[in-house]
């Protein structure tokens, strides 16, 4: 008994680093793979390597003009090309048209992040549907149970036509997200892990287009419910910060009367909700200008149907 | 026996935070001070607040054109002003004319900074001449023995000719460089002991305005050696990141054989020197731009005078 779900082989991984340009494992990760490819290439598939976004990278910020990551909208990739356009929004339609419109096209993206919270080495994925990226997820889970630095399994659930995330172009994908490392900062411990892990992905797809069967299972899935924003005085300036004790803990049950902020006059702020919620991305650099202090999710069971390649 | 040095009391002292915009502990402070100025008063003297690099904090980066905090040079504050000049520069002017150049003019600044490197609180001073802010260094240590986050006592002696940091403008000052902390973060454990040095400080200026007598100490301090670039390939781009041993083990005596480096291809690089030498600065963000992966120090150890008030 029990069903199988069945995707076809993958032919084609596209390794993106620098999506936004001053996280830098994945843009020093990319930049070596460019350099040299051997070491992500596997018997049955091809692999390249793409610097995202590479004028944010030479400059080590961000973005230029407007995040990246939120430019792969449908809107955006199908929309008339003009010469104002901002930077990313030019950006995004280039990679779609390489990786994606261009024949062969790519199937699996790897987008490569970092955060400067305490989110271990999260597996972001946009997508409740891509099974076979919830396999990989559970592949490199199972093989780092020993690890000091946890994987954690992330959805953010978008209806495909909103989903603006450069993981949306191909038909599978697995964003990496790892931390804490301040932007602009290589650190040893996460490059060396970043890579252990695309390779222990890669390995995972050399396996499943060699027709192993991944059998069913549970899993715990972190899942996006919102966004909390700072307390904030009448100009709209920061009034409180992050309090020590939510600080680094990322994951850990958040319960009614939690402190999680302290204004600047010394006044403790409680998380005031009934339900236990998970929080992440705390204290993340790049969420100050989205106004998110940190972002509540929930921990959802799900249980997972075996996979196997399509024959 | 024992000299004892004297200075005349301290009349106005200025905080600076934002010198550089994305070092969120010093702007946040300075913010919130510039709003409540309550906190910093104390009774022989008057405080200050201010915000060095206003632009630079609404934007969240370090700086526009330029460093600010290379902009104190003699040679630019005395030279003709010009339409082109970096923002910067315009900047530097702007506020020697505000603390120093005024009347009455200031005597003593604070500048408060951030580094992403594992420097605790370091009591950085440019000037081996001022007895005073070595006093107030000493004072701040012993008030911080029990303190998980410990102070360093940190000098680059710079000849007065050649000082162009902003401590270069008043007789006395004194620069907080608490980490790590990411660019761009507000670490409440971070606000919180800079918020606590800068009013132990304050009480410090208080005492010795009001005639206490310091006594002579000895005291360890480390010193400024040399700059130690990446290894880097023939296109000038990092080669090698900071080796996990290295990391995080800021004024960690380094031994000749230690590992330093790791590179992309997994070798170690070793320090080779004989001298014991105390690595600082390992891995900030904002040095990768000036080429510099760590700083080396030497500790040295002082006699300082006893220090009084003069009458």
């Amino acid at each position: 008994m029990g069903s199988i779900v069945h995707y076809a082989p993958i032919s084609r991984v596209v390794v993106f680093g620098g999506t936004h340009g001053n996280e830098m494992s994945g843009v020093t990760l990319a930049k070596h793979w460019l350099k040299d490819p051997s070491e992500i290439q596997r018997q049955t598939f091809t692999t390249e390597s793409c610097i995202a976004n590479p004028l944010a990278v030479e400059k080590c910020v961000r973005y230029l003009d407007q995040d990246l990551n939120r430019c792969f909208s449908n809107e955006i990739l199908r929309s008339p090309e003009s010469e104002g356009d901002p930077y990313e929004v030019k950006r995004a339609r280039e990679i779609n048209q390489q990786y994606v419109s261009g024949v062969p096209s790519f199937d699996f993206a790897f987008d490569l992040h970092n955060t400067t919270s305490n989110m271990g080495a999260t597996l972001l994925r946009c997508s409740k549907d891509d099974l076979l990226s919830l396999h990989l997820a559970n592949y490199l889970q199972s093989n780092s149970e020993d690890q000091s630095m946890p994987c954690y399994n992330y959805l953010i659930d978008i209806p495909e036509k909103d989903n603006a995330y450069l993981q949306h172009i191909t038909k599978h994908a697995l964003c990496l997200e790892l931390g804490p490392q301040p932007q602009g900062v290589i650190r040893s411990d996460m490059l060396s892990r970043m890579r252990e892990l695309v390779n222990q992905a890669l390995d995972f797809i050399n396996l499943f287009n060699k027709g192993k069967e991944f059998p069913s299972f549970e899993t715990d899935i972190y899942k996006f419910v919102s966004r909390v924003d700072f307390p904030r005085d009448s100009t709209g300036e920061i009034a409180a910060v992050i309090h020590a004790e939510l600080q680094d803990k990322d994951y850990i049950p958040l319960k009614c009367g939690d402190p999680i902020f302290k204004t600047l006059s010394g006044k403790d702020v409680y998380y005031e909700d009934e339900k236990v919620l998970y929080p992440t991305f705390i204290n993340e650099a790049a969420y100050y200008e989205k106004k998110v202090a940190f972002i509540l999710t929930e921990k959802v069971n799900w249980k997972v149907p075996a996979l196997k390649v399509e024959q």
